[in-house]
C-alpha cells in the first residue's frame, strides 16, 4: 500500500520500529494536558484582603476557571477517543498532535487575560478565537488520523460523524466570537455548550452503534459490513 | 446484566474496548495530583528580608502549606485505594473522577487566600468547604465506582463502612466551617483530624478483615459468604 | 514470617493484593520530583533592564538554580536504586515516601529566598537546613526500606554501607548550618560536596562488590555466603 | 568486551540488574520536557488592559513564545529518536541526559527575559547562547549514547550523520550570537531554522536508508554489510 515499503524496510533497520509508540505519544499528551489543566490556578491572583466581598468580587475569574478547566478535560477525554485507534505514529500525526497540544497551551494565559479584564469584549473574543483554533488543530488531528482506519467501512462513519461534529463546534465558536462584543456572557456560554457537547464522546458513536446494529441483523449474514469501503452506501446522504 | 450489551458489543466494533482504561485513569489522575501538591510551593511568598524574624513572621504560611500537603497527598493514597477496584471505566466514573480533581485543584487558591490573610475567619471558612466540597466529591465517586462491585457480599460490606467513613468526614468538614469564624486555628484542627482518619487507607477495612476472618472460620465451610449479597446480614446493624 | 498473616489474607480479599504496586509508587515519586527540578526556574525573576550588567547581578540566582538542580537529580536517581530492592509498598514505606518528597518540595521556595537575599547568612542556614531534613528523611526511608531485605546478608553489607554513606552526608550538613553564618559560599559549597557523593549512586557498592568478588573467590565453593545474615562477619569492623 | 564483567556481575548481585531502565529515564525526561513546554505560558505576563492594542504590543512574547514551544518540542521528538537504541543506561548515559535536561529547563526564563525586553540585542544573544549549550549537550549524549551501537556498521552511518548535523547546528547558533547585537530578528530566525532542520527526525536517515538500500541490493548477498565496522567504507568520504 505505501509506495516507500522497501526504502521503510532500510530505515526500520537504521532507527528501529516505531522510536515513539502511540501509548508514548498519548502519555506525553496526558501529561501536557494534566499541566496545563492544573496550573491555570496559579493565574488566579487571591483577593488581597479577607473579607467575602473580595471574594465575591472575583466571579468572573471562577467562571472563567471552571468552563476553562471543563474545556481541558473535555479535550482530555476526546483526545483518548482518538488515539484509541493510532495503529503507528507517522510524522502528519505527530506534528498535528504537538499543534494541538500547542493551542491548548495559551489557554490558562487567556483564561486570565479575560478574567482580569472581568470579562470585557476584545479579551473574551479572543479566548473564543483560541477555542476556534484549538478546534480547528482537532479537526486536523482527526482527518490525519482518520487516514490510518481508511478501507474500514464502520471506521469511516464513524470518522464522518466525528469530523461533522467537529465542523459544528467550529461555526459555534464563529459565532461565539462576534457575539463577544456585544454580549461577552453569551459569547462564553456558546463556549461552554461546545465543551457539553463533546462531554459525553460516544454520543454519536453511539447513534452510529444503534443503525450499526439494524444493519447488522439485517445484512450481517452476506458478510458485506466488512467490505473494504469504497464510497458511501447508497441513499445514505 | 447490562440491558444494552448487543449495542454495547456494536459500539466496541466502532470505537475499540475500553479507550481509557483504569491504568491510564489512575496515571492521569496521579499526574494532576502530583502537580497540585507541587505547585503549592509557588504560591507561597519568600520573605523580603533576610531576617529569622521574617522567617518566623510567616509561619501561617507554613502550617497552611503542611496541612495541605498533607490533606492532597492523603486524597492520593485514598484514591488509588479506590481505583484499585474498577474494571472497566464507564462515563459516570470517568465524569465523577474529573469532578473530583476539579474539587481538589483550586486548594492551592484557597490555601494561599488562608495563608496571606494569616488566617483570618472567612478565608479559613472558605478553606474548609472546600475541603467539605472536596469530600462530597469523593463520596460520589465512591458510590459510583461501588456500583460495579454490587452482589459481592464483601466488596459490599467494605464500600458500606468506607461510605460511613466518608460521611462522618463531611460531618466534621460541616462543623469546621462555622467554627472558622470564632477559632479558625481550631478549624484547621479539624481539617487536620479528617486527614489523619484517611492516613491509613486500610483502617476500617482491617476492622472488616477481622470480622469477615471469624465469620470464615464459623460458617465459611457452607459457602455462604460469596453468595449474591442481597441485603445485610441479620443482626449486623 | 509476618504474625497478622491470616489477618492479611482476609484483607486481601477485600481490597485485592497490593492496591500502590512499587512501579507506581516510583512512577509518581518521579512526577513529583520532575515537578520540583522544572518549577524552580518560575522562581527566578528575569532582570528588569537587558544590559549584561543586569544578568551578572543575579549570580546568586544561577549559583544557587545549579546546586538546587543538581542537588534534586541526585536524589531522583538515588531513590530509583533505593527503590529497585522494594517488593511491596507497605504503610510505612508509603508514608516515609511522602514524607521524603515533602522534604524535597520545599526547596525551590528556600533556594529562591537564598538567592534573592544574596546568598545572606539566615537564608543560606535555612537552605543548609531543609537539606539536613531532607537527609535524615532520605535516612528514614533507606532503613524502612532496607527491613524488607533483612535476612540476605549482601543486602545487609550494602543497606549498611548505604546508611553509613547517610550520616556522614548528615554530619556534613550539621556543619554546613552554623558555617553559613560566618562564610555562605562555604557552607553552599559543603552542600554541594554531599550531592557530589551521591552523584554516583554505585560507588559505595562497587567498592563492596569488590570485598564480595574477593570472598566469593575465597569460600563461595562453600555456599556460606548467602545462609541468613546472623550479625556482622567476624573481622568486619 | 567490558573489561570490569566479574565485578559488574557481583554488582548486580546487589543492586539488582538496570535499577535505572531506558524506558523509566526516558518516561523522566518526558516528564521534565513536557513540563518545561507548558509552565512557559506561566511566564507571561498578561497585558493590563483590554485593548487589542494592548495584546498587538505584545507581539515579541507571542514569537518568543511560539519560537521556544516548536523549539523544546523538537528536542522532545528527537530524544526520543535517540533513546530508542539505548540499551542499558549505564553512568555517563544518565548525567549526560540530566545535563542535557539542565540545560534546557533554562529556556522559559530566557524566553521571559529576551521577550520582556522586546528583543533587545543582548538578551537574544543570551537565548541564542542557551540553545548553543543545549545543542553541545546533545552533541555529548549522542556520542554516548554511540558508544552503544559501536561495531554496527549501520549505527555507526547513521550516529555520524546525526553528530554531523549536530554540529551544522551548533555552528548555526554560533553565528546567531553575534548576528545578535545587531538583528535580534535575523538570529532569532537562524534559531528557528535548526528547529526546522530537526522537525523531521529522520529526515538524514531517510537518506541514509537510500545509501543503504542500494548497497544492499549491489553487495547484500555477500553479507559484508553486517560485518563490523572497522573504518569508513573506501570511497565513501
Amino acid at each position: 500500500m505505501n509506495p516507500s515499503e522497501p526504502k521503510a524496510r532500510a530505515r526500520n533497520r537504521l532507527v528501529g520500529d516505531e522510536p515513539l509508540s502511540p501509548g508514548r505519544l498519548e502519555a506525553f499528551s496526558d501529561g501536557v494536558i494534566a499541566i496545563i489543566l492544573t496550573i491555570m490556578v496559579l493565574e488566579l491572583k487571591v483577593p488581597a484582603s479577607a473579607e467575602p466581598k473580595a471574594l465575591a468580587h472575583e466571579w468572573p475569574i471562577f467562571v472563567s476557571y471552571v468552563i476553562s478547566y471543563f474545556y481541558i478535560a473535555v479535550y482530555w477525554i476526546n483526545h483518548h477517543h482518538f488515539f484509541h485507534r493510532v495503529k503507528r505514529v507517522d510524522l502528519p500525526i505527530l506534528w498535528s498532535n504537538v499543534a494541538l497540544l500547542f493551542c491548548l497551551s495559551p489557554i490558562p494565559f487567556f483564561t486570565e487575560w479575560m478574567a482580569s479584564t472581568r470579562l470585557s469584549p476584545f479579551p473574551t473574543a479572543v479566548y473564543a478565537t483560541t477555542m476556534l483554533v484549538a478546534g480547528a488543530a482537532f479537526y486536523v488531528l482527526d482527518r490525519v488520523i482518520g487516514r490510518q482506519g481508511i478501507g474500514e467501512a464502520d471506521i469511516v462513519l464513524v470518522r464522518r460523524a466525528s469530523q461533522r461534529k467537529n465542523l459544528i463546534a467550529i461555526s459555534i465558536y464563529a459565532v461565539a466570537i462576534p457575539v463577544a462584543f456585544y454580549r461577552p456572557t453569551v459569547s462564553l456560554a456558546l463556549v461552554f455548550l461546545v465543551a457539553l457537547l463533546y462531554a459525553v464522546p460516544s454520543l454519536w458513536i453511539d447513534r452510529y452503534a444503534d443503525i450499526l446494529e439494524d444493519k447488522e441483523e439485517h445484512r450481517g449474514e452476506h458478510g458485506t459490513l466488512h467490505k473494504p469501503y469504497t464510497g458511501p452506501p447508497a441513499g445514505h446522504h
